[in-house]
């Protein structure tokens, strides 16, 4: 029997090992935390992740590795890859891990994307807002995720507070400036590629934010459908480039018709969680399967799917689980302030009954403003303003 | 959080594990057996069911009990509920690990069954064959699973042969005569009931077996409207009187628009293992929401799903993994003669679709027989003689 290595325990570890079991393999997770929630459901081994000599015993326990986490050190990825197949490459992971490297990749793609430059100082702070003009937003290059080591620029004077809350991270992780997209909608393609070359994509999923941090998604995503190609072949363009195996999410902004790419993450994403019950496969089973060299699994959508994230606390399931649509995701962590702990997916045949749904969801829970986006761009079928 | 204690670990414990961790509870499986293929998946208690101090144990570990084998000794089951919620209840269990007891049931509730009786005797057995007339079957009252422990009487001179080769179980087992029904389809409804008595059931299954053991099943089954809502009644028929909770199936004859009860399995069922790809909610996660007293998820079939059994040795998986409709299920069990080791299940759109894919598997994996029945009957879209 086949051992896959998971390097990161966390909920989409856990959620590959409950979906992919079924194709007869077992799991070894590694992750620092000894309550990591993937643990539950699979043998955890807990250690730093560039601690060698526990890298070196969980290769020795499994037959291939990938991830649920990407911010692996891309050495101790590389390292893992002289003794085991990894998956994705480390050389995919790290122009992942780099908003730098990923933008260039993305300019150098055609792939069109808002203005963006590396900072390594407070003078070229000021230079490259003056040249992109209002509002941008400086981030740091690597390490950030759920829109931390991020900071908003709308004046001139927020310059010296930029400065301030992320100057420091210049040397560390780096800093790079982008222009700010007045976007209609967020978007994300959520794709797999086989060993073999062989690329899938589920349709585009519209994506909702708050505070930088995923909401709701809703699949189908209501855009044209030259945008769904157009936005497809983007991804499919990155991930031939980097030779990728396993599944990703590029995240784009869409303003009218143009699509602008934002960035990609290299593991299966939190916009693509409700393939597992609104799509013939779910990503975590084809991200096992395109890492195993199995053939892929279909990628259509099984009518309308829409996910409500849960942060800091699990909500009363009661209202979820009583609705037809109603599918629950309790990732067995214990609540902290800003942790995703859960979700819902609700999936329905038709997007008035699904409307119907959330908007029952909604109310019950007392979260009518996380479902009123979707329920909006449900009833309009076409572009809600974020 | 919550901890499902499961007593047997084998592929349904395992199903129910991986289905119903969503729902952000724990499981401890209980077995005889220390490569019990659900400990991949689960913390694993060994011991044998009748092992006090283990189930002792194994209670202190657990909020609330469950089956996965049904012939736990009811003794066991009932010490306990004594000490932990059990469901289904022992005294549930109890009615339905005894063929006699189960059939005098289904005569007391007014459901259609083949003639049956009690035998302690050669003599007896004679008697009740020439009432019944030929063939007929006898079988273990008790133990009984996949076609084992049964003997068909085809003439009067099979009466010393079958007698030779149950006789000795009269005392241990208790035999049971029936009369032999010359069906045209199996079918079995799979249902659900909750703590609070909600009742739900999929849409019937039909069901072909090789030699006593399930070889396919197809969701929905073709029957009338009306055989559908009389199967369906009559499972509720028997839910309700037992006070049944969790999920169980029970099995029919169509003879005709004849329907004849052949006997019910309390726990989730080889005939509903289609509901993990093709309906809202699986029988397993509805197991679970049932004993934990949640709200029951949805039961409809999304298009047409099939079922293929993988008897004795797994397959090559790839001619399935191919199909757009096909998902794997292997038990992670070591191969052995006549053991259920895995299954697959296509799901499709349209009966053209999935009989389409059910050929190509058949000619990919030289099963041409097994897909057979089940595309004929998609064909023909009714009676497919057995
Ligand atoms: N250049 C931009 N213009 C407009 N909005 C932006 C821009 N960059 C980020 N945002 C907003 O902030 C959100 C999070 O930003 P980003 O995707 O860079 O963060 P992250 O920390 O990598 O997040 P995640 O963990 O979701 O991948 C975006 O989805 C978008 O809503
Ligand atoms: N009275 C009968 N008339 C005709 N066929 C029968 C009869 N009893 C059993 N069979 C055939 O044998 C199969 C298995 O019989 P039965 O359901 O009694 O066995 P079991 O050992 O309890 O099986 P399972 O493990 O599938 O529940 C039936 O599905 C049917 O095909």
């Amino acid at each position: 029997m086949i051992t896959v290595g998971i390097l990161g325990g966390g909920q989409l570890a856990r959620m590959m090992v409950l979906e992919a079991a079924p194709l007869g393999i077992r799991f070894v997770v590694f992750d620092p935390a000894a309550d990591a929630c993937a643990g539950q459901v699979a043998p955890l081994q807990v250690g730093a992740f560039d601690d060698l000599a526990a890298l070196e015993e969980f290769a020795s326990r499994v037959d291939v590795v990938t991830f649920d986490f990407e911010n692996v050190p891309a050495a101790s990825a590389r390292w893992l890859a002289e003794r085991k197949p990894v998956f994705p490459s480390p050389a995919a992971l790290a122009v992942a891990q780099d908003r730098l490297s990923e933008k260039t990749l993305f300019q150098e793609l055609g792939i069109p994307l808002p203005p963006f430059a590396d900072i390594g100082s407070r003078e070229q702070l000021a230079a490259k807002v003056a040249e992109f003009g209002l509002p941008c937003i400086l981030k740091t290059r690597r390490l950030g995720y759920d829109g931390k080591g991020q900071f908003r620029l709308r004046s001139e004077a927020d310059i010296d507070a930029a400065w301030q809350a992320l100057g420091a991270q210049a040397d560390k992780t780096g800093l790079i400036l982008e222009g700010f997209v007045a976007f209609d909608r967020e978007v994300s393609v959520v794709a797999v590629r086989g060993r073999d070359g062989e690329f899938r994509a589920w349709p585009l999923t519209g994506n909702w934010h708050v505070d930088g941090v995923l909401s709701a998604s809703l699949a189908p995503a209501t855009v044209s459908a030259a945008q769904q190609q157009t936005a497809i072949s983007y991804a499919r363009r990155v991930a031939e480039r980097l030779d990728y195996v396993g599944v990703f999410a590029l995240e784009l902004f869409c303003r009218g018709e143009e699509l602008l790419a934002n960035e990609m993450a290299p593991r299966v994403h939190n916009s693509g969680h409700w393939t597992s019950d609104g799509a013939e496969t779910s990503q975590f089973q084809n991200h096992v399967r395109a890492v195993l060299g199995l053939p892929l699994g279909d990628t259509r959508v099984l009518g309308h799917a829409c996910m409500l994230n849960w942060i800091g606390q699990m909500p009363d399931p009661a209202p979820v689980l009583a609705e037809p649509a109603g599918h629950w995701h309790d990732y067995g962590k214990q609540p902290r302030d800003g942790r995703k702990v859960g979700h819902a997916n609700l999936r329905e045949d038709s997007t008035a009954a699904l409307a119907g749904a959330l908007e029952r969801v909604g109310a019950a829970l007392g979260r009518q403003a996380q479902v009123a986006p979707v329920v909006q761009s449900l009833r309009d079928g076409g572009v809600t303003p974020a």
